[in-house]
């Protein structure tokens, strides 16, 4: 494990045409027109919805089944090939991007829910199934799949990215939500990385290592996940605070409290004017928290009377509840119109989004650290965030013409970074690292990055597993 | 990663007796008398409390930080001399085992509670920490570290064998409750595996790697862990069942209805027995559920009424309550006794504890068919179980001079363990794998295990880090 061995990815290069022409003639017939060099379907398959430079995959293919994966991956491993492994394509920091070129495994055709279990709460599915597609089937079942990124992401995707969501604070993360996955690994070999069994202490825990490798180990076939069973009552609240510092304090003292709150997202006075402004409405245009408790009839009301009191202490005001399902969709209208509303700020512009996490005591100087910078630099930046994770995000418009804006972007976003590592944080809570973030793991990590490159490296030793990406 | 390629532990053997020499001559003016080959000394550390062979090592150290740790990994490297880490002794698979020889690295002198954050609800501890003393630290706070396997181990102990307990079906196991760690790699490097941010997707999972793998990827020399807070009210009970069935049934309703339960147990009719003979209670001696309850006044007896109703549906009878705290311990001291009660009924003896983990679904049959299995062995085997995650337990006695009754337990617990895997299971929910589960690793994980074999051989090339264990 030298860390002076050569970064797999280093020695990718651009496949050449001979070994493109002789894997699609490997492939083509087993896959028919399943595998395609078409400028329109690799154009397609060469970005994601992030800011990022897009770059095509040489050809895309569309295997149906784990051994059609195992047969490409193969193909690909014979030939030096870079493999990208591709969900839906709505990843935010390039993780899809065909940076060396190479054939794009697009799973979307392997979107069968293969198995629901109503008596163990979880279900087997392939990597292309979404959470939205995977929730209108669960419907009849009263269960429902927790983890919510923003876009209506794949599952193999979310996996892949370590994705997270809204209601992370009650139900976890993606990596809280699945018992185990199948994976072909570089080299073409199926793996099952566990059992559905609740717990384990039986080896390495394969599953988490494959969670959050954005492909860079291998590519997910299939995945058991858990379920959570539809609450009995849900209600939502939004309370405005006359400073972050309020808001926040009262998101800490909830989770001291124990109040099992479901969701606890934050918008800042600029985010509230942005979908004020956006969808007609007349919040007070202050930081504003969004909330939700899940429960028993009982307990909701609990819950919420429990809470309402804490912001109260703490300087909470302008406050709208919401019990019936349209008006609660009506008042969480906002904090799902956030993004949008943010863009329609400057419209026709690229969008970044920053996704810095941190210890909750950290947060509220965190917050007010940033929007000082952002006052600074002249960003228009509203601030959104999953803040009983400690997570939150600015989305900065950017033009990707103007060098100068590009630059400032950039360095506004590496101040952030680093405010975030200084305060015990992370660069990214749930975007990932794709192609946008590998400049800053080296400061994250440490000699851990190292390692991790001495895994990649054992894993994946001809480097063809979505280099660039990660390590 | 070639699946033939050499097995680091086969690679490795005893060290020499000048090997020996050398190393400690070069850490003995560096840890003085806290380096040691005393015959006693090596013998207490050359066991666990499994029913395993022991093994002593040649030596054993007592390193007091990090960086000694790193400069006594970094001499055995040097010199080809086996590493065992030990907490304090209680793990039950032979984890501590040094069956190749080498030095044991006691870290039970690195024992500070260095931080707690009550804003974060987290703690920064050594390894050397054990759960008592953490939770009696914490006594003023209003906060709990949740994990409780049974015995009082060591926090890195119970990171590196992916401890659980009895409250895993509401707080989590180990894996869910530390946030990040620093680990000494096997060339010495010291590396911290992520940081205190509650969730990010900023490359692989080292955290979730180096949990589980039980000493033999690097030494865990802090950790990062959640803290949860001590519940408003806590009620607990116990209610009987006609059969094994019934008490399962009860337990898969209460998951689906959403109860949120702190503890769901069972003790079968045997376990039962055993601790009114040694207790001397007077529990009806049917499979019986421990049920505990965390959450506000209002919503514990709102959970309570909500279980017992689904219990009496389900055939319970025999409901025992308690709130105030005597009545609870009272009443939860049936469980506590059930190992030493089912060692009581064979005095002497050495103890083996299975631990298969089943999808719940799965539970009912496979105990079923594993009492009947116990009914044809002529085994006397109590069963308890943390039934809430699949995880049950079998106490045997067994003669350690008797050929013919290891060879008949060791066959039943094969068969336990087909019986597991076949329905979808694992090997150990909580015990680990150390030397005693090895031989399952192939059945369970296939070609997983290669995998397992290939990240061992890249992060520990020399094999010098608890050989035998594991991979």
């Amino acid at each position: 494990m030298s860390s002076a061995a050569a970064h797999p990815a280093e020695r990718s290069s651009r496949p050449t045409a001979g070994a493109l022409r002789a894997l699609i003639a490997e492939l083509e017939p087993i896959l028919g027109d399943r595998i395609t060099t078409g400028a329109g379907i690799r154009e397609q398959h060469g970005h994601d919805e992030s800011w990022h430079h897009p770059a095509a995959p040489d050809a895309v293919c569309f295997p149906h089944s784990t051994d059609e994966v195992s047969t490409v991956v193969r193909a690909c491993a014979t030939h030096r090939v870079p493999v990208i492994p591709y969900g839906v394509g709505t990843s935010i920091e390039g993780q899809v991007i065909a940076e060396h070129g190479g054939l794009s495994v697009d799973l979307s055709a392997m979107n069968a829910i293969l198995e629901v279990r109503p008596e163990d709460m979880d279900a087997t599915v392939q990597p292309g199934v979404t959470r939205t597609q995977l929730n209108t089937h669960l419907r009849a079942t009263g269960l429902f799949f927790s983890v919510d990124p923003g876009a209506d992401a794949s599952m193999g995707g979310m996996a892949s990215t370590r994705a997270s969501g809204t209601n992370t604070v009650r139900y976890g993360t993606i990596r809280d939500n699945v018992l185990s996955m199948t994976v072909v690994m570089p080299d073409g070999r199926i793996v099952k990385t566990g059992t559905r069994a609740r717990k384990s202490a039986a080896g390495y825990d394969l599953t988490h290592l494959m969670i959050g490798a954005e492909g860079t180990l291998g590519i997910i076939t299939e995945l058991n996940v858990k379920l959570h069973g539809l609450p009995e009552a849900i209600s939502s609240a939004t309370v405005a605070f006359e400073d972050v510092a309020g808001a926040v304090n009262a998101v800490i003292a909830s989770i001291q409290y124990g109040i099992p709150m479901a969701r606890i997202e934050l918008m800042d006075a600029l985010a509230m004017r942005a979908v004020n402004r956006f969808s007609g409405f007349d919040y007070a245009e202050k930081p504003t928290l969004f909330l939700e408790f899940h429960g028993t009839h009982a307990s909701v009301k609990e819950q919420a009377e429990t809470m309402l009191e804490l912001c109260q202490e703490l300087g909470g005001s302008d406050f709208a509840w919401a019990t019936r399902e349209e008006e609660r969709q009506a008042l969480w209208q906002a904090r799902h119109d956030a993004a949008y509303a943010a863009k329609a700020l400057r419209p026709g512009m690229e969008f970044l989004a920053t996704d810095i996490c941190v210890p909750i005591s950290q947060l509220a100087e965190c917050i007010e650290a940033t929007q000082a910078d952002v006052a600074e630099s002249s960003l228009i930046a509203p601030l959104l965030g999953h803040v009983g994770d400690g997570n939150f995000h600015l989305v900065v418009a950017v033009d990707r013409n103007s060098k100068q804006e590009l630059e400032t972007l950039a360095a506004f976003n590496r101040r952030l970074i680093e405010r975030a590592l200084a305060a015990g944080g992370t660069c990214t809570g749930e975007h990932g690292i794709g192609t946008g973030k590998r400049v800053y793991m080296k400061a994250e990590h440490g000699e851990g990055w190292a390692v991790m490159r001495a895994i990649k490296q054992a894993l994946d030793p001809l480097g063809i597993m979505n280099p660039g990406k990660l390590v």
